[in-house]
């Protein structure tokens, strides 16, 4: 019996909020910045929630959701390159310290997994794929009912999979991950490639264009725009194929600011899926829909995974 | 309290074997031929069953180790391409009727996994990937404690990923699956498409050099044979860091007959995991390791599956 407090952690900005016991309503929420000069990101963060932890009621647990690589497990941030000074940070027990409670710390894309699966579209599905599209490529997967970790909490890091062994360099330096080529990173960088070859377009090298600015294009009929978005599209569609058969889902769900490309992603990406998938048996009952929590997610995967734990 | 019954079904021959309560070695165990002119493969399953059915003690469950695909939830072969008849045959609730008690069914790449995991080489391992490479290539994953499922016991068909867009054709139609690369059938492939183009070689188009054929020539030094398991050895690399980074498993187990390679596939495939992997973080404490159970490794899985439900 009591509150929970879920807590999304960005490179931009944090937010915080009170759940009660169920619901998915928060009591009170706030969002701040993360840096500021005069104070630690993490100084900033354990104030937030002091100042929204509520009079009347005991707080339950904390959850909080931070950008990876971190280990779930021992509540350490391994890196976060975004948050000053968040290298082998054991945020976990410096939260626990300050409040007394229990507190638990996940993967934003884990965490978004969870959200949908418990609050969102995911509802109801036990084998679920989360894919967040957007500078980078993040996932979260739901097996059998249980949130995919792997030893250290480091799986399910389902952008960066080699689909093109010589293909294009990943954010993470590897080469063909599913990420250098679908994610918005990697369809700008594709535009540019094909820019500098002389590729007739309305988009032009300076200043480079954003995936944003190629789905403006694209829907204006740019066609190497539309190449671009495609071809990020088809592979999508390769990938989600390998993760059928890896995890046999009901639901494939896709998040992040690359699903506003809407069809023209999504229609070469289902045509490759339906093209690649190994039999008939793995899209029989698979639902494939865009994510249903919008902003909320991080703060709802946070609620998601304590109320999971504690209640 | 009482004993297992544990059968191992393949193409050419069933086993079965009656377990204790506990420990791994069986009281009774007996193996037949699958086909037989005057009665059906499950005739003569069920007979065998029946034979060695213990006088004194109570069973208290039957798990069966059979050739996908098929539904270990819903207990039917969906289509065992060996064994005649076998397509959507309802294998559990056919043996059930029969012996009155508990009868569970899995994929037998699936139970090789559950086996070494409860038996072998996987022990004390929560987070574990098994393959099997001999003429295809099976998987089977323990994640966090659970037999990886998926909605329909469909997933960890890790043979079949796709690691090259249009490479060779692989035995379920699709190109460039791991399976079509690095089983047996796609060393031998490569050898065959090699020769046919020239290549210098002791090896002869005719007859066709097995992948057995082509370890023995490797061995001795042939240069066509030693580049054909380097290179199955090499996309077994990439595949594996694919594993890494979906599962972050403590241990990878690799079984069947073309792991008789040795070194000559593992140096290649070590290398490639090494270069390919996206941090160091997924190698510490990874161990990788061959198979241990052999040629029981059909009866223990089968074993296991039942052993963890209703010991």
């Amino acid at each position: 019996m009591g509150a929970y407090i879920a807590v999304d952690v960005g490179g931009t900005q944090i937010r915080a909020a009170v759940f009660p016991e169920d619901g998915v309503e928060p009591i009170r929420q706030k969002k701040i910045l993360t840096r500021d000069k005069d104070a630690h990101p993490e100084t900033r963060m354990n104030d937030l929630i002091a100042e929204l932890w509520p009079a009347q009621e005991k707080v339950v647990a904390i959850g909080v959701a931070a950008p990876g690589p971190l280990d779930p497990k021992a509540g350490v941030i391994i890196n976060a390159p975004n948050i000053p000074n968040w290298k082998n940070f054991p945020l976990r027990n410096y939260v626990q310290e300050r409040f007394g409670v229990p507190v638990e710390l996940g993967n934003d894309a884990n965490l978004a997994a969870m959200g949908e699966w418990k609050f969102g579209a995911g509802r109801g599905h036990d084998n679920l794929v989360y894919l967040t599209i957007s500078t980078g490529i993040g996932g979260g997967v739901i097996c059998d009912g249980h949130l995919l970790l792997g030893l250290r909490g480091f799986a399910a890091e389902l952008g960066h999979v080699t689909l093109i062994p010589d293909g294009p360099r990943c954010s993470c330096g590897q080469p063909g991950h599913l990420e250098a080529i679908s994610s918005g990173t990697g369809i700008a960088n594709y535009v540019a490639e094909e820019l500098k070859k002389g590729a007739p377009s309305c988009l032009s090298l300076d200043p480079l264009p954003t995936a944003k600015d190629i789905n403006l294009a694209a829907q204006k009929g740019d066609s190497l725009a539309v190449a671009a978005i495609e071809r990020a599209g088809m592979y999508l569609g390769l990938g989600l194929s390998n993760y059928l058969q890896i995890f046999n889902p009901s639901i494939i769900i896709l998040g992040g600011s690359v699903t506003q490309c809407g069809d023209l992603l999504f229609n070469p990406m289902k045509a490759e899926l339906k093209q690649r998938v190994m039999g008939p048996e793995y899209l029989t009952n698979l639902t494939i829909t865009k994510a249903g929590l919008g902003d909320m997610v991080g703060l709802l995967g946070a609620l998601a995974l304590v109320r999971n734990l504690y209640h």
